[in-house]
């Protein structure tokens, strides 16, 4: 029998590793670490670096980095999602199969938490329709909207009010969700904010949270928006990448 | 001048807690411990349990145990929780005074993340009206609805759909959000998923998180409803407490 854990050891910072992640890290006979495109090598570096970090000299845990299948770019998005689940599904059988041919425990190391807009559940669901059915062990860790929180020393929610977590496409398409008095963005791919009327929205941005070149601004939505998407752009730029996020509040509702 | 670090600490599992929280706890000068009423005790006993396990012999630091003021029931929720905040931020204000004359580290530990429905950021805001302001540090923690979604071995959203965070409150009065795929829901009272028409509605409810006591039941919401509200009545009478939280799905859109 195979054992599978999705392991969230935050998004940058090494110090947002929790205990068990660590633990659950020397457990592992096999971890899989998946190599990206060249841009974000900085991330695959970062999970290099736990790994090396946190592995104790005792443990036997072998490291095997595999390259990601690439998504159709030209297809209906849900049916490529799809598709390129089960392409994953396939390369991660493969190598338990290869690397674990009696079994044992394998482990992946998740972006931020294996909960927040990541398909790991999905495609290890997808395993035994492979046939390398898993048994999945998920250690939460710590997702980039907890460091946005963090490092602007703000709460996510206004008091006993929702907030809701939406991405930058849904913000575009339908504006500002009814029933929330904060909204929390992720997968922008750029300025998503700019289709909201900005009267009484304030806005606290982060990008490449947890990591040295960590950069945050904050401000009223009409002040802000063009001052970030600039320093998005240069940003961008200068790294070959970037990932970033964002919560927008209502005032006077929300009052910090 | 006084910093204020309030460290994250998981909701009851110690593997929970993060390197930074550790480092952070280990740095503190002091650490403010608040007393709650004696059907909590549980969790009082947890922190000074933390405390035990992850101060090194080498710190300084000193834990200082304290009785929260009460909250005021009488009038408007708002304006009592206002005031409640401001008794709290005078009681700190004034152990840090007594304890730290010359400033320093204090510290806190909040249940979670202290950005999830937690007053402890709102209430070191107010430590400047009460002439003690502090330079505030948040360390994030592992909230209670990531341990909800790692038992239950499922993601917080459906593919590419927005999740709304509310209260029981909140969902009794409004029934589902517009826009959401799957509601996570805190500070329920008790089965606040019963104002709701349950057709379609799978449900993953969860007590104790983290826990020895832990408690977790799935399924759809027409049968799991009443053995929720059975197995939340047992379980609060024969502990004395109880916190739960539950993610309310949508089929077919979130198909886990
Ligand atoms: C595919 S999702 C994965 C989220 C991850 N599971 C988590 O818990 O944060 C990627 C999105 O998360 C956000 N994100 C992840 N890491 C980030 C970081 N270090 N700084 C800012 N945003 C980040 C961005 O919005 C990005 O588009
Ligand atoms: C005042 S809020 C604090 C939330 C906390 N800051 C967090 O990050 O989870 C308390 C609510 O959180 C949820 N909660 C906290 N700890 C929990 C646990 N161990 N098990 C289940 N629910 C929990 C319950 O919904 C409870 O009503």
């Amino acid at each position: 029998m195979t054992r599978l854990s999705l392991i969230g050891i935050g998004t940058g910072n090494p110090d947002h590793v929790t205990l068990a992640a660590v633990r659950a890290l020397n457990a592992a006979d096999l971890v899989l670490l998946p190599r990206k495109g060249d841009a974000k090598s900085d991330l695959v570096d970062l999970r290099r670096l736990l790994c090396r970090d946190l592995l104790e000299s005792s443990s036997r845990t072998r490291i095997v980095e595999f390259d990601l299948p690439q998504r159709d770019t030209r297809s209906d998005y849900l049916d490529a999602v799809d598709d390129w689940h089960g392409a994953i599904a396939r390369v991660w059988g493969e190598l338990m199969a290869t690397h674990l041919p009696e079994g044992g425990q394998a482990a992946m190391l998740i972006w931020g938490d294996p909960s927040l807009y990541d398909s790991s559940l999905r495609i290890a669901g997808r395993l035994s329709a492979v046939g390398r059915a898993v048994e999945v062990e998920v250690v939460p860790g710590i997702t980039s909207l907890q460091v946005l929180t963090a490092e602007h020393r703000i709460p996510l929610n206004a008091v006993a009010e929702p907030v809701q977590i939406t991405t930058g496409r849904r913000l575009r398409e339908r504006g500002w969700p009814t029933d929330a008095a904060s909204v929390a963005v992720m997968l922008d791919s750029g300025g998503a904010f700019d289709a909201l009327p900005p009267e009484g929205l304030y806005i606290w941005w982060g990008a490449y949270l947890g990591m040295d070149k960590q950069t945050l601004i904050e401000g009223w939505l009409v002040d802000a928006a063009p001052s970030i998407i600039e320093h998005r752009a240069v940003l961008r730029e200068r790294h070959g990448w970037i990932m970033d996020t964002y919560l927008l509040a209502r005032t006077p509702l929300y009052d910090n």
